[in-house]
């Protein structure tokens, strides 16, 4: 196993052609600019990717891209999502063979399932690629949380290397956090809260996944650095200057959740002229 | 236009192999069972099917198969199940080249989208391909509901030709009966409430598709018959002794929603010899 | 027991003054309009009521005026809505006090109980009166559904003489009416969805508790005596026309579900001289 | 305005004799434990002291009881809780007759209120008492959301003069802190996560409500004495032994949410010889 990949590790927005095709030197700017501020990594197709409106062929142009201009330089996660294992296991494998560290997957969408089914899900995609797999728990998209018990589980069998949080629960991710290192800390563990991330840092998160990030990742770097050396005030002092910023996403009187928040970000990030 | 399908349209189940390949020859059989039974018409890849758990590969064999197998003698819909317009656009594509009579789609999965956005999504669906488009209304995966008013807004417009309701809110579905009436019946409206079929023809349904007629499709051919004759009391009689048959999916001890349900239905078609 | 009430019991609605009180005079009005159209039963104190929004000192004028009016010309069914069965104990004992014909409570609400407890809340409710009691599973208040197996095992056991169900599940209350009559129909099954009671009736309801009722009590009768007559055509024609008066609930421009719903009935019985 | 009452406020559990009474000598000791260990204020009637079970005869026993004991040696506040503004207002007056400090409520329940309703529900409250209220935000019992703009309205207005989130969202407590920051401060916010309270302090919190605090009074004071000396990394070392003591509520095999949390903390208190 490589080392713990630990710092920012924000999820890449796809900026559009006014046709409605995927702009991949705007999306060359985008990633240049995440690695001038300083990110740790970077993951691609997430949710913010607005991965769910990609066909397959935009999925892969778009990580080919990514690959080749982050070049090495840090680590790239690239979501795999899709309704169940097989299906998943087949974007994780196209993902892998284009050269990615590891691949984030969800638990079932639109399937109906419950339990030991929901690990048997992660052992098949596990199973299908050889690069680590990490558990994405969103369930304002899947509809369902993975629990810590079954998180903690795929952990030690190593079936996942880590975990991307987007639940909004954070006393569950702080449980998830003591009962990793109760068990040897198997996983890694990343939270997509960009608005509590000094908490998140202090409670013992590995890393951060802030859609904000797009727009500024140096102030996160910032803010990680700071709160890697236990300075707090710093840390908080920074969060709170994000935050501010991030009032962009309320400010929206745009038609959805996904248009209101991506879209905040992705204008702001025109008006930056980072796009 | 062409007529309006009217009467039974099971949705198929999927037999598989020990191996977990898809089993194309028991499936002839299944379909075989249906077209014997008298069933009106057939819906392929719909969740009954465990499209979810399908990749394209899997899905295109069985639609060249049903296709092959029925040859006419019925219409065949196919259900186009993935996240967002783009994406479902592509299997309608690929399911209309196979020579489907209409594809099936769901609202958005995954995405965050609200009112005009549902309607764009189905825009341009209808807009990629020929035939003509349901609409399939099923929250307890999509995590949505389609509303009445939506619904006859895009019949209205000939985006959509019809709805396949799995929503378990008949109160709602007669309420569409009732709309879709007073606008001149722009749509066909199934639903797949196996268990009330009787009611729902007497409020004014267009057609079933039930999971339990792949067990017994001559018994929903017989209530179909009785309720289209307003021989109610017969219709009544035929529904509760089918009714007493699909108890079998309440005594699965199994591991899940997807499980016990199709897993019954399947069980019982094994032990009635059907495959 | 006495002989299981059957029939058109509509959820009487509450008139208020301008300055916000209950307005007994009125209230009288409207049970004798009810009485007038043939009502079977009337049903005080429910969810159409605004009983949560009365003090326990209005409740029991309410129910005092409704016991005074009524005069025993039918039964008088007394909604108890309180949190927990210690509560709900408190206010069935004062509407037994008064005279009613029998209680209707739902399960805990604010609690988080589950399984067994459920049982015992019921269990405690009907120990502390002499009259029957009724289960009222109108999950959109109470955030859980009363499960088929729940239900009967205590109407088994002696503790609930019916149901009234305003969980707008129709599948599965199709489903307790059949177990019901598998265990020798321990209890009174009442539907509370007033657009789709043709189909109800058919399917073997004991009764009807329609908010619409209030509005027009005699068309539900006369569907109730199609429907009992067999005469389902006449039912279906009845029950559209009732459908489309129903309609008022959704012209509301209204701030809530509480204020379209309970206040269209209300407006229309003020624009038809009702009260 | 009396100034803000700050620091950490349990919520009181509630003894039981063998027979299912209130044990008020019990209670006594564990208010005298609370005190000796340090805490700040008291918070009576909410939902860690089963205040749903309670009748109103038992809520008022409670409260004088427990005022009797404090003595006013620190600040009691009394949950409200019943369905909507008048069944509220009713508890408050007696509440505040009994001598309390301030009331706390939650929005409108079983009622199906929206918008502005929810507001006036709190402008009725608050104008039927002279003591402060407080809006109790518990969506797991309430099953709605109090908004950020909801909150900060009524802040502004004089009608609430804090919160007591008990949501499990601390992206939108977070933001709260902000916005209440932004207009002046009108309220008092209060966190009811026991496990993340050195965060949560971090963020801004103004106390803290740790139904474990009955356990371990103690812990929390020692907790937030290094919390607002900015000592965070003993606070965090405080919250981490707490939360390992936490750990009682997932241990238990009992039936429901009710009684595994709850339950454990009582458990834990009769082990340890409070009560």
């Amino acid at each position: 196993m490589s080392p713990v990949l630990r710092g920012i590790i924000p999820p890449v927005v796809t900026p559009f052609t006014q046709e409605g095709e995927v702009d991949l030197s705007a999306l060359r700017a985008v990633i240049e600019h995440l690695l001038a501020g300083g990110c740790h990594g970077i993951f691609q197709l997430g949710s913010t990717s607005e991965v769910a409106y990609l066909t397959d062929t935009q999925r892969e142009e778009i990580l080919a891209t990514t690959l080749d201009v982050v070049d090495g330089r840090v680590p790239v996660l690239a979501g795999c999502i899709d309704f169940t294992a097989k299906r998943v296991a087949e974007q994780a494998q196209r993902a892998e063979k284009l050269g990615v560290d590891g691949v984030v997957a969800t638990g079932p969408i639109y399937a109906l399932n419950a339990g030991e089914e929901v690990a048997d899900h992660f052992r098949l995609i596990a199973s299908a690629v050889n690069v680590p797999v990490y558990a994405y728990d969103v369930p304002v998209r899947v509809h369902s949380k993975l629990s810590v018990d079954l998180l903690i589980t795929l952990g030690k069998e190593g079936v996942i290397a880590g975990v991307k949080d987007s639940s909004g629960d954070d006393v569950s991710f702080r449980r998830l956090i003591r009962a990793n290192r109760a068990h040897g800390s198997p996983l890694a563990l990343y939270t997509g809260h960009e608005t509590v991330c000094d908490s998140m840092v202090m409670a013992g998160a590995d890393g951060i996944v802030p859609g904000l990030g797009n727009v500024d990742p140096a102030g996160y770097v910032r803010l990680w650095d700071a709160a890697v050396s236990d300075d707090w005030i710093q840390a908080r002092v920074e969060q709170e200057r994000l935050n501010d910023l991030f009032d962009i996403v309320f400010t929206s009187e745009r038609r959805s959740g996904d248009a209101s928040g991506v879209g905040a970000f992705k204008t702001a990030m025109v008006e930056l002229g980072i796009m």
